[in-house]
C-alpha cells in the first residue's frame, strides 16, 4: 500500500464504488502522478475512510475499502515557529511519524529566515518518507510558511493550544479531550514567543498550555505535544 | 548551581546539617573531581532532596536545601539500543530536555558498532549542556555501553517496561503509575528488538509495551517513552 499514489477526495464524490474525478484530480492523476487507466491508487476522504481504486479516465472504481489503523481520529494541525539550522527538517520526522495531520510553518517576532519555495518541496519530500517509513496511511499537509498574526487569525478549530516555557499555565496532558476532531497546537521558535505574540494568540482564542517543568529546544516541544495527544487518543 | 559538581547521598548520611562521606565519595570528591576543603558541591538523596555543601575533608557542611522544581519525582533510567550514525548524540538531549535520570546504551542484536571511549565523553558533555539548557538541577549518568543481556540481568527496578512497534502490547500510557519511585524502559534499534530479545527481557521481568500505532524510529521511541512517564508525573 505504502507505494501506491494517494489522493484527498470529497465524500460527495463516491457514489456506488464509482468516484467521479474533478478536473483537477484528473490532471494530478495523469499529467502529474503519470497514472493510466486501469493502474490503481488510494482515495481518501480525511475523515479516516480510505479506498483501494482503479483509474477509468474521468472516474474511478472502488475496489475495495482499506482498513487503516495507524491513523489517528484527531486531525491535529501542528504550527510551529520555523527555528533555525534544520531543525525543521526533524520536526517534520517526528510529527509525521506521531499522527500530525498538518503542518503549518509560521514566521515569529524571533524567526530569522523567510525559506524558498525550494524549500517547501523538500519539507514535502521528507513528510511523504516519514508517512512511509512510520506505515502511515496519509501524508500530513505542509503549508506555505505565513507570519504567526496570519495563521492564528485564520485558524479555525475549537481547540486550539499554544505551547509556551514560561509562567504557570496548565498542563497539555491534564486538559486533551479525547472526543474533539480537531485539534490545533502551536509550538514556539528558540527563545520563545514574545509576549504580545502569546496575548494574541490568547485573544484569538488559544489556550496557553505547559510541556512541563524544562525549558524545551523548538524542536522537542512539537515532539512532546503530538506524544501527548496521539497517546491520549490511542489508549 | 548548574557548574556545581553533584554527588548522590544516601538519606541515611545526613544528620544535623553534617553529611558524613563515605571512603568512595571522598576519593571521588578529592582526586575525581579535585576539589579541596572549603570547595562548594551538591548533594543529592536521589528521592528529589538537594543540598548545598562544603567540603570539610571527610564530611561536608549543609550550607544550605535547594529547591528544584525541574526534576522528576521518579529516576528513570533509559536502556537504549545504540543506533546507527549520530543518532544516540539525538536520543541523549532529548532524553535529559525530558528529564531521564540515567541512560544505559546497550548492544543489541541489530547493532552494528562498538563505540569508542571517545564516544563516553562526548555522551556526557552532550548531556550536560542539555541538562543546562533545559535548566535542569541534575545532569542524567550516561553508563558504559554493555551488551544487552548484562544489562537486563543486571538490572534491578520493580517496573521495567520493553518498548516494541510490531505485536499486541498494552500502551505504556495505560501502565504507567506515578507512585513508582524508579522505572526502567528499553527502547531497540533499527529494524527493531529480535525474538530472542524480547524473549529474554520478558524472562527477566521486562512488560513489554506498545508506543502507538505507528513504527517509530530507534532515535524517536525513547521521546515519545520519556514524554508519557514525565507527563504522568508532572501532572
Amino acid at each position: 500500500m505504502a507505494q501506491l499514489q494517494r489522493i484527498a477526495i470529497a465524500p460527495s464524490q463516491i457514489q456506488e464504488n464509482l468516484i467521479t474525478l474533478t478536473k483537477e484530480q484528473q490532471h494530478y492523476l495523469v499529467r502529474v502522478l503519470r497514472l493510466r487507466t486501469g493502474d490503481r491508487f488510494i482515495a481518501m476522504d480525511g475523515k479516516g475512510k480510505w479506498w483501494l481504486t482503479q483509474l477509468e479516465s474521468e472516474q474511478a472504481q472502488v475496489l475495495e475499502t482499506l482498513t487503516v489503523e495507524t491513523e489517528l481520529s484527531v486531525a491535529i494541525t501542528l504550527m510551529v515557529a520555523l527555528p533555525k539550522g534544520n531543525g525543521f527538517d526533524d520536526i517534520i520526522r517526528y510529527s509525521t511519524e506521531l499522527g500530525v495531520t498538518c503542518i503549518a510553518p509560521v514566521l515569529s517576532d524571533r524567526t530569522l529566515l523567510n525559506p524558498s519555495p525550494q524549500k517547501l518541496e523538500r519539507w514535502r519530500r521528507i513528510a511523504t518518507e516519514a508517512a512511509e517509513q512510520s506505515e502511515r496511511a496519509f501524508v500530513p499537509t505542509i503549508l506555505e510558511p505565513v507570519s504567526f498574526m496570519t495563521a492564528i487569525n485564520a485558524s479555525q478549530a475549537t481547540h486550539r493550544y499554544i505551547c509556551e516555557g514560561r509562567g504557570d499555565y496548565p498542563h497539555l496532558n491534564s486538559l486533551v479531550k479525547t472526543d474533539i476532531p480537531e485539534i490545533i497546537i502551536a509550538t514556539g521558535p528558540e527563545g520563545g514567543w514574545t509576549e504580545p505574540e502569546i496575548e494574541n494568540a490568547i485573544a484569538s482564542g488559544f489556550q496557553p498550555v505547559s510541556l512541563g517543568r524544562r525549558i524545551l529546544r523548538a524542536v522537542t516541544a512539537p515532539v512532546v505535544a503530538l506524544t501527548l495527544i496521539s497517546a491520549n487518543y490511542e489508549v
